[in-house]
């Protein structure tokens, strides 16, 4: 190596140091759960991030330790993540919805030491306090007046903040978060300085984030959840504003978007429908915001019309925890400007094409080494490899990739001539009749255009002759009435005959996972019995 | 190390190998020296460059040899970017400007092995062959019918491009750039792999190239001119459309832009006043651009305003070719909203803010260990640092920078508070009288104001008691009468009166660097026995 450019190493330092020196006066607002507004600014994020890797120096917290947070979104949880990695530490934040034997499982699987919680979430904390075993430090956000809880800013307010962060290695990790886990325990995923940096600075190029001085960010999408998509570590490369709420009430989201000037926001679809909801409701406009990132699943037509109708710029992604996790980005296409509206809202639909960094392909559902043709026909399982894809989970025996770097992201997908990918189906949900592949998704996309359908799950039972074949679960509207023979019918002029479901089993409720999706894995369970008749 | 994240070398070759896969079919428009056009796409840049690899190889050239070019702007020359890499090679793009003796110096200090030419500089390489010792090989891009040099095409023609790119480890490097040197021998600058792969993820985002896939650039700046500020290989990480001119005509250039539905520019202040002129002469209007890049050296208040009032953005960038060559960038601040038109103009004038990465200072220029404050007022000596910053000239003993990573660049500038640069003058050039410091940039830029005044340069003078004075040496507009009485008076409304030169000196011409700046260095060679009046 001869050095002739400098050395700088990768690591999530540098984002805050630049964000406090650069744009230090740049505002970051949150609304607190009990109604109040605090703010701050960058050069304030950074001074309390340097007092938190005091505080937690003082604790014996530093290099390697794991600390976790149970929060929503605000501006303390962002000290967090910048105090936790600042030590050396590996920041892990909690999904407060898991269920109770996952909040046991991971905290005890990552062995975390310090945990920081928002005061709504005191019952968890009462609830797995003994069982969590490894947490010696228990630190409230916001506790309520005559809490005897350690006050988040009691805490740092006793450190100066003069002081570094702590050396690290590029490679080293700095921040953990578990997969929801639909089958088996959950997983951990580690993400390292390296893989962070790399993930931000392609985040906020013009086909995803979009992030420039200007930007004002509300981010809907929790601290919690898939390491918020990697926002927290990308606003700070170009000093973006910051507004939070750590209440998800759409009335709330509205407010804050209209007054604080949001120009961006991101979430899973529900948040938008609530929107939607809440606009509808009260006959007040939807938020003039410049781009809505849609996420976490699959956005529905009707909602991206809706928003491009409305002149927001609809960036549909696809990731998961596994990736960091951007993954693709439903970006305007070279082509954008011959496009009228209804052929750029099918671009966006599709779950877009990967940014520069990570690499698709899908292969054979029957033979996982057989390559498949980007045709636009075929689907496959699909796979990825990247510099902010997992390799290794946290302390498994075993590499999560094959020899090739591929990793396995359990979803079926098409990919078309120019890389756009078409999701389809979860590997372990695709069903599997004669040979060839039925789409779970598709079927129950097509129920719930039924106006009597609240709901659907389209599940493969077994068959004697065919392997598997459909059975679709439908929950009804509240007061609607339907046959099976109708929602039959009903598919027919969208699905290929032999798709067709055998059977269609009116249920009262659909299980779910902690993040909301349909857990088909709980309601096999509950059907384990089911006979179809053949 | 646990290797959590994949592993996954920073090298360029991903980026040819992600534009081929995902943009393969976008294209690449070139217009030759001969007015001829062709066409190519990414899928065709990377077959050829894999080609040129081969080729390369049957020449026993590889890994760390340097390869030469001396060529305009066109799609074989970035093939010669991705080929030269990928076989682990250094490109070494050379200035056909340079003078003949910083011609045979820099190609002997890089001790090229293979020079590919443009046939229009033939001359060039006539006249230096016999004293380019190193050089084994010469192939020419465009030889006209009849010549007896190795074409380019016919070359790589004879590979099947079934190859591979040769392994190299990110900071092994991969291209090779000289400073046009205004005092001493050219510096050889030697970006490695990461460098420039980080450089080209910063390129991307909104507040400098901003890149996506509806982007259409057609870059000005020369491919031999700092790494072309790196727009090869930014462009391919979102599969711009590139269109290139091999001539810099205006009118050539225009015509490109509204054919091709060009939507992004970059070039040096002179390529928009040519445009502007040609505008001018024959009515058309200024090409529809949504961004023009300005660097290299500033660009006066009037050449932004006519851009912006066209409705184009102008992003007035700062750097060196030290600097790889981003260093930053006039954006628009987070209060843009609230600015008026003249205001915007003012914010973008300045050599605008740093981008995430690279960090500035500015030292005492009196004593270089003593840092200034960003107080928008008191000038120093420019400094900076980041992972794209040179730290050790090719072949030098020892390194650029000082013990903290700090490289001087040799510009004198103010930092304000919120971090934007202001340059005022080279450090060399800036006049010292009687412990204080006089900016000789702008002197000339309110001679220049006059009506009379063609060109001028300020010089700072031996004098026996204010240690320097300046002097104004101005060349008169054609036909136009003026005294120095009548310039002085007219500075005088201008700058404080202990900048007033003592003296104005009426020249016939400036001399000037191969790269088109003021040559000080000359000047005050010709005026060496010079003495002013005391």
């Amino acid at each position: 190596m001869l050095e002739a450019m400098q050395d700088w190493d990768l690591v999530v330092h540098h984002l805050i140091d630049h964000a406090a020196r650069e744009h230090g006066s740049r505002e970051h607002v949150t609304h607190w759960a009990d109604g109040t507004e605090t703010r701050t600014d960058w050069a304030g994020i950074r001074r309390d991030a340097l007092k938190m890797t005091q505080a937690l120096r003082r604790l014996g917290v530093g290099k390697g330790d794991r600390i976790a947070t149970l929060a929503m979104n605000h501006s303390r949880h962002l000290v967090t993540w910048y105090g936790a990695t600042g030590v050396g530490g590996i920041l892990h934040t909690i999904n407060p919805r898991l269920f109770e034997d996952q909040l046991d499982y991971i905290v005890n699987h990552a062995e975390d030491r310090v945990l920081l919680y928002d005061a709504a979430f005191q019952p968890i904390v009462d609830m797995m306090r003994s069982r969590w075993a490894s947490v010696e430090h228990y630190i409230c956000f916001d506790p309520p007046p005559g809490s005897d809880a350690i006050a988040f800013e009691d805490w740092i307010g006793a450190e100066d903040g003069d002081t570094e962060w702590a050396p690290v290695d590029e490679r080293d990790p700095c921040m953990l978060c578990y997969t929801s886990g639909t089958t088996g325990n959950p997983k951990g995923v580690l993400y390292e300085h390296r893989s962070t940096m790399l993930h931000a600075w392609a985040g906020i190029q013009p086909m995803a984030f979009d992030f420039d001085a200007t930007t004002v960010m509300l981010p809907v999408v929790p601290m919690f959840h898939a390491a918020s998509w990697g926002l927290p570590w990308a606003g700070a490369i170009t000093g973006v504003k910051f507004v939070y709420s750590a209440v998800n009430d759409p009335e709330v989201l509205c407010d804050l978007m209209d007054r604080e000037g949001v120009t961006h926001s991101a979430g899973v679809p529900t948040v938008w429908l609530a929107m939607f909801q809440h606009a509808d409701e009260t006959g007040r406009d939807l938020p003039n915001l410049k781009q809505a990132v849609i996420g976490g699943s699959a956005a529905p037509r009707f909602m991206i019309e809706r928003l491009m109708k409305h002149g927001i710029r609809v960036a549909h992604a696809w990731g998961m925890t596994e990736t960091s996790p951007i993954g693709t980005v439903g970006a305007p296409t070279f082509d954008w400007a011959d496009k009228n509206f209804d052929e750029k809202v099918g671009v966006v639909q599709m779950q877009g094409r990967s940014i520069f960094g990570v690499e698709l392909r899908t292969v054979s559902l029957d033979d996982m080494s057989t390559p498949l043709p980007r045709d636009g026909e075929t689907a496959g399982a699909l796979q990825i490899r990247g510099p902010w894809v997992v390799k290794r989970y946290f302390k498994a025996d075993q590499d999560a990739v094959d020899a090739e770097g591929w990793f396995d992201t359990g979803d079926v997908g098409i990919l078309h001539p120019d890389g756009t990918l078409q999701l389809t189906d979860r590997t372990k949900d695709v069903i599997k009749s004669g040979g060839e592949w039925i789409s779970s998704v598709e079927l129950e996309n097509a129920a719930v255009g039924h106006p009597a359908v609240a709901e659907a799950a389209a599940v493969g039972m077994p068959h004697p002759k065919w392997d598997e074949r459909p059975v679709l679960f439908v929950v009804k509207k509240a007061g609607a009435e339907v046959t099976g023979g109708e929602i039959i019918e009903h598919l027919k002029h969208q699905v290929a005959k032999w798709w067709l479901p055998d059977a269609v089993e009116f249920v009262d409720d659909i299980p779910h996972t902690a993040t909301g999706k349909i857990s088909k894995k709980d309601l096999r369970e509950r059907f384990a019995d089911y006979t179809l008749e053949v």
